[in-house]
This record gives C-alpha cells, structure tokens and sequence, in this order.
C-alpha cells in the first residue's frame, strides 16, 4: 500500500507518494530499538536531558517548514499548529527536567529489621527500571504534541526506553520531516535509534509492531475500535505487555442551576466555542450536557438551550482531518438522530467541514440507548433534560468511563453537590468545577485517562508528571552489595 | 456440586459436606458488597484501621481451631500454620497502620499557575479514589495470608473497597469459619458486608464473579492457567477491569564461582530446605539453578551438585496439599525428564508425599526447551550447566518473567555481576544477593510481581505496602471550590 497525503481542505491528493514499511523494516525498525536500549536504559538523567532538549531546539528551528506542512495535512490552522509545537517543546523540556532531577531514579529505602518474621526482614531498595523499547502509535489530531514527538514518546524516553513510533498516516510527510530533525539531533549527540519509525495505513502494520517479542509496552492515543484491537494482540501475546490507550470519551458537563442562572447566554458562547473548537476533534471535546429540570429552574435551562443552539449554530467549524473522520461523524450525528435525538442543530452539508449537531434527549432515554454513549468525533453534542439531580447521577453511571467530567455551579456544599462530586469521580479521571474540559495541562497533577472506554489503563495517565510511570517497572533488590547500593537508584 | 474438605494425609474426606455458591448467591453477595461500598468508601482511615485491628483480634482469638482446622485442610503442620496466622495479623495491623497514617489520602497538589497553556494552568489537586467492590481469588498454599483475609482482602480494604471473597477449594471449613470471625466483627463494629464470601470448585463461580458488572477489579493468587483464563474474562467484559494475578514462578538462582566455593555444602544444604520446605508449594521456591561451568570452577560446581544431590535426596517433604497438585506434580517432572532432563533425584512414589526431584541440563538444551521453563510446583529444582555467564544471561532471558531471581556471589562489582543484575532486573521484580527466594516480607519496599508469566501486573505488587496503591485509580480535581479543597485527599 502507498501512503499518500491528502489536503483535507481539497481532498485532493498533494506531495510525495510515500511507501508503507515492509515486514522486514518493522522488524529492522524494532531490532535498532532494542540495541539502542542497551546504552539509553543506562543514560543519567543529564544525559537524557540533553537529548530531549536538543529535540526541542530542533522542532523549534524548522518550526516554520514543520507548522507549514502540518497544516497541510491536518488543516488546523496555523495559530493553533504553532501553540501545539509550543506545547510539544514545552513537554520535551518538563520531561527533560524531570529526568534530570531525578525522577525516573527514585527509589524507596527500606532498611534491614532485625529479627525474625513478620516483624523482621532483610534490607530492601524498590528501584524502578525501564521496560525496554515502547511502541508508541501516533494521534491523528495533534500532528505534534501526541504524534511521533508527542507526551508518549517523551515520557518513555524520560523513563530509560527506546521508542518506535507507528506514525499516523493522516500526517505521513510531517511524520517524515520530525523524523528528520530527530536523526539529526540522533547524529550530533550519537544517540542512534533511540527513536525509530515505522509508517502505513494497514492494520498489519500495527499488529506486526504491539505483537514483536522485542517490544515491551505500547502506547496509543486514537479510537477505541483501534485502541481496543491492539490491547487485544498486546494482551494475547505469548508474552502479554502493558498497553496504554487513551481512547474515544463524551467527557459529560453537568449543569446545575447555580451554574447556569444569569449566566446562560455566558455559559452558552463558551460551551459552543469548546464544542466547535479544532473540529471537535479533541479527545476531551464536551460530548454530553446533563440539565437539572427541577421545576424553578427549566426556565433558566431552556434559556441556556436556546443560546446554545444560536451559539453552535454561528460556529463554522474548519475542515476535518481526513475523509474517514468526516464520514463518520456524519454515521455518528445518524445515530444519534435515530435513537431518539431530537436535533436542535443539525444540517447535513457535503462540505468537507461539518455544520455542528445539537440533539436533546430526556435522561431515560440516554440511559436506556446505549448507542446515545458512543463517542462522535466531532463538533456534536447531546443535552440531557434531567428530572433531577438523582437522575443526572444514574446518567453518569450509564457513561461509564469518561477522560473528564465537568460540574458546574456545585460550588456550595450539599447533599446534592456531594453526590454528583462522588458520581463524577466514580467514572472520570479529570473533574472539572468550571470552564470546559477541553485543554489539558502538561502538569505535576494532570490525570489524563479514567474507566474503559475513556482508556485502558485507568490507573496511569498519558499527559503531565506521572505518565513517566508507565515505563518504569519496580524491582526490589534485597540484601544488595555495596556497589549496587551506591547506584541509589540509578541505572546499574 | 458438593464441597468436601480431602484430608491431604489421608485423602479422606472428613467433616460437613458443603454446597456451592449458587448463581443467585454470587449475585446476592455481589450486590451486598456494592451496598457497603457506599457508606465503606467514604470511611476515615481511622474506621478503616478500627475494622482491621478488630479483624486481628478475631483470628488471635479463635488461633487454636483455626489452626487445627487448617492444619486438617492443608497438612502443612502446625507451626508453619501459627507462624501465617501471625503474618495475616501482622498485615492487617499493618494496613490499619497505613489507613490511619494517611496513605490512601494522599494527594499531589498542583497550584495554579498564571499565563496561558503550555506555561500557564489551573489548580489541580490529584486525589486517589476506591475502584468499588474487589473480587479477590483465595490460594489454596497460604490458607491464611493469601486466603479469606490475606494480603489481596487486606490492601483493598485499606484503600476502602469492599471485598466479595472466592474461597478456595482446598480449605472450605476453614473459609467458612474465617468468615465466621469476619461476621462477628462486621455486626459488632456494624459494618455489614464489607468482607462477603462465595466458594466453590466450579470454574464458573469464578467467572460469574469477574464479568459481574458491579465488580470493579479482581485479585488473585494461584497458577498461571488459572489466572490467564480470569483475566481473559476481565479483559473481554462490556467493561474491561484491572486484573492482578501473581502467577506461577520458577524463580532462578545464579551460582558464581565466589558464591559457592569453599560453602558448597552449607550452600547445597539451605537449597535444599528451601526447595523441600511447604513441599514446595511456594510461589518462589527455587525452581532453577544456573552454575557457570568457568574450567577453573567446575570442581566447585559438581561438588555443589554432589552436595546438593544429597541434601535434597534426605530430604522428606509433607503431603501435598490437594490429590491435583499432587497428580501434578508427578506430570510435571516427567516433563522435565522428556524434555532432557538427567535425573540426580527423582524416586517416583505413589503416596500422597511426593520424593523431591532433581534435574540437569545444559543451558542450551535449557534455552530450546521451553517445557523447562514451565513451573513445577512442588519440590523440583532443575540444575542448569552455563558455560559462561555470557550463556547465563541468555537463559535468564529464556526464563522471560519470574517473580524472583537470586544472584549468590556478586558482591564484586566487575563486567559479569553488573551484567547478571541488568538480566535478573529485566526479568524480575526481586532480585536477592542472598539466601533462597523463600520468604516474602511485608515491608515498604516489597515488590511480589514480575513479567508474565509470573503475574499478570507486573507493574504492581501483591505484597508490601504498595499493594494498595493497586485498588485506588487517581482523579484530577480541577478549579475545585473550597468545601472540596478541605478534604485534602480523604473521600467527599
């Protein structure tokens, strides 16, 4: 198969035709990883440091060759194409900072106790080690900060791992030229293969790559049918991995009446700008609205609905990032509209960029359709009415597994707010008491990832401090030598 | 089907012929734990450790028929049985010690910082919430410490999730009177339901329980068989779950030259116990032994295994504790003589006390033969003859994933033992400089977990304090108001 850009704005085919990795490349592409393992699972944490800041400098000196071809591929559009680079430098040196202060060396000391057991035992230090090499599998929707120098190939290289990166074929040509910086960053430092890359369209190529003996975890941010297939091959390998994806989530606002009163038209603006936001093509886009219909408080609800229906229908979202996505979020807006939503913004154009979907639905039958709970990719949003805050709670519960929930106006403490905090923390990894759930800190206390489906490791996180974790392995060595003990945690 | 306790020295069945949980039951018991979950998942630390202790005191009261009554179930002797019964008290006062000290509430905060993304963010406080009801898999070789309320019962406790038990087969007497002293504190303390109970033989007792809906994540502790065919099961339901199995181990020694000579007796004799000690029905009894067949060292290592053939030879291991494991047993070291193994002791017998067994291979019929990497549980041990510490490295990475691996004689720091510590490391989750693997404290810096197939999340352990860590998934607060602040981690 051929890899071939297509301009989203034309659908026109434009640039090279590239070449799908063979069989032999993959393997070729994982051999060079595992090599490259021997010497970066040892590197310092300076020496981790001055290869990830080199990445940076690179990305910034093509930035704008880099934000040009990006845009081509993705139309995002240049000011958001240059703050995502921002974004993807920014992580290269936090991770940077925290290899070099130590982070991935941390370690737990737990002296000898003398005596016999349970209340004796040997000297023990719970270090962490790097798995090995990582397959990390590119985004579609952030051409930079989670495709092939995204927060996943960052925080494994932080953590001592070798990465191949499956590139997202939505954006071949920006994937070839970041590739380009990164071996030229990989010549001066004489740091070879410690990011390799492999790149197509098929299926195989991903089975191939989560299936090789050699590599040791996977991580991947895309679609819960893709994220689910591949966990599937990772956890039925004769030897299974880790695999963490982040995958498809409705990310629910609830909406109390504190919230909203005197500010829905406010209210309204933001919501829109945050669902048309990029297309809707975020991870944590607001899928979902749950109203509070007790009975002094549906005039202000339907007053929200009615802005937020003239708000979203003046958004005119860009094009979307390929012809895939763009069909399906006209199968998904289906969907809906079949299940019972009644479309308060809805029309269906040819364009390749969408008008927005606006449905409502009653809290009974979003609980009762499940289908009402599938993520659609896109500028679409779902309101629904709730009888009560009771009902709103039992709502959440039929979402299952969200990357965020936001609360707004549970700023007093009540049994009420009390049982919505508990329900969205129940079935999210974010909880959010204001604004909108797009936008993710690269931060110390960042969890990005909650309950399937949002993710399939919903005890790790893909953005922010803590995603480093998911490369390092805790091994207690007991009773250790003198010269193991003075490498505190370090490589050995 | 039936429940009957085997007495392992006689193979007789003795006491109450017991009845299986029905469908309905493990429904009931499921529904019972979601019910105190809600009220158990906001307790203080302080109420969880008041339930622990009094747990504690309930075993200590009861000691002398619960240890008879395992003893009767299990043969594996009295003072092996109050030295575990020690050691389930020790973990539940332990835990207790961790609820009161704060360590499920632990919290990361994250400040707000001014500015726009990536620099900029808002307040984030990363809290740690219970997953909800826990399915935890009794062993049947622990019938205290990794059973009703062993470690599994204890740490998901703790991290405030209730608890729906699976008994296990091999010890239903002493299940049910365990529970007996579980339900007298649960109506003293009135906390009904934290701790409910189900057992049977049946496969799909185990099933019905790890795809129940309400289940939010299982535990286990047993073979490799067992515990892949339920994680299958939690990975293929509607919603996936966290499954932590400790599996099936063989648990490698590596024998240098400095470790043996001139204590190739003492060395071969406390081999010899550990192999023999519980009939060596230990997840890390020492299954394999790597010799570095080095010329100048090859006097040293046959007379290790002159010494060790005798030691073992003399030695007269118990009953087993079920007629499978015993059956077992005897398939498993055929296996190993099929598969090349030179018996040095091996006495096939028909009583329920098996002849411990005694092999050796070379490391390259080692690394060919994967059968000889298979666990046998039971006192088997096989001998492998390297080369080099070149073709130990190699084997080492044969074995793929053992929960331990033992290093005898890498006090030195040189080329070779920095080479053995980066390949016990890779493949481990403890690695020992002395002694036998036999023998798991419960301390801060445990790790009981490796890579497949020696748990099946190696990323967590199922010993030690952060045992815990495995039953509470982490949630950003974001812009959180005030009421939500001062709960600085404790459950809302």
């Amino acid at each position: 198969m051929k890899l071939q850009t297509i301009d989203p704005r034309t659908q026109h085919p434009v640039g090279d035709v590239l070449v799908e990795s063979s069989h032999a490349q993959i393997d070729e592409a994982v051999s060079q990883s595992t090599h490259a393992f021997e010497s970066w699972s040892i590197t310092t944490g300076d020496e981790r440091a001055a290869y990830l800041e080199a990445l940076a400098l690179g990305l910034e000196a093509h930035r704008d060759e880099l934000v040009k071809l990006a845009d081509l591929e993705s139309a995002l559009g240049l000011p958001r194409l240059n703050g995502e680079l921002d974004r993807t430098c920014f992580q290269l040196r936090r991770f940077a900072n925290l290899a070099k202060s130590g982070a991935p060396f941390q370690f737990t000391d737990d002296p000898a106790v003398a005596g016999g057991p349970p209340v004796g035992h040997p000297a023990i230090m719970k270090v962490r080690i790097p798995l090995g090499p990582v397959a990390v599998f590119a985004a579609s929707n952030f051409p930079f900060a989670f495709s092939v120098l995204g927060g996943d190939t960052v925080s494994a290289l932080a953590a001592g791992c070798t990465v191949v990166v499956k590139a997202h074929p939505a954006h071949p040509q920006l994937s070839v030229m970041t590739m380009k910086v990164i071996e030229q960053v990989q010549t001066a430092l004489k740091r070879a293969h410690v990011i390799t890359m492999v790149q197509g369209h098929s299926f195989e190529i991903g089975y191939q790559l989560i299936g090789h003996p050699s590599i040791c975890a996977g991580a991947f941010t895309g679609s819960t049918k893709g994220g689910a297939a591949l966990q599937a091959k990772a956890h039925t390998r004769v030897r299974p991995i880790p695999f963490y994806g982040e995958l498809g989530s409705i990310n629910p606002i609830v909406a109390l009446h504190a919230g909203l009163n005197g500010q829905e038209k406010d209210m309204a603006t933001t919501l829109a700008a945050s669902i048309a936001m990029g297309c809707g093509q975020f991870c944590t886009s607001p899928g979902v609205v749950l109203l509070i219909d007790e009975s002094e408080h549906v005039k202000s609800n339907d007053l929200f609905v009615s802005e937020l229906t003239t708000a979203l229908g003046a958004q005119t979202p860009h094009a979307m990032l390929t012809p895939g996505i763009r069909h399906a979020f006209d199968s998904g807006v289906d969907k809906f509209t079949q299940s019972g939503a009644k479309a308060l913004v809805h029309e269906k154009v040819a364009s390749f960029e969408p008008k927005p979907f606006l449905g409502q639905v009653s809290a009974k039958e979003f609980i009762a359709h499940s289908a009402l709970h599938d993520e659609v990719f896109g500028p679409a949003c779902l309101l629904v009415r709730c009888a009560s805050v009771h009902e709103a709670v039992l709502a959440l519960r039929a979402v299952g597994g969200s990357l965020t929930v936001t609360l707004w106006g549970a700023a007093e403490h009540n049994a009420k707010t009390t049982a919505l905090v508990r329900a969205a923390a129940q079935i999210a990894g974010r909880v959010l008491f204001k604004g909108v759930p797009t936008g993710v800190a690269v931060s110390a206390g960042q969890q990005h990832g909650g309950p399937w489906p949002s993710s399939t490791a919903p005890m790790t996180t893909s953005v922010g401090d803590d995603a480093l974790d998911r490369f390092l392995r805790p091994v207690a060595l007991q009773d250790f030598p003198t010269w193991v003990a003075e490498h505190q945690g370090r490589p050995i």
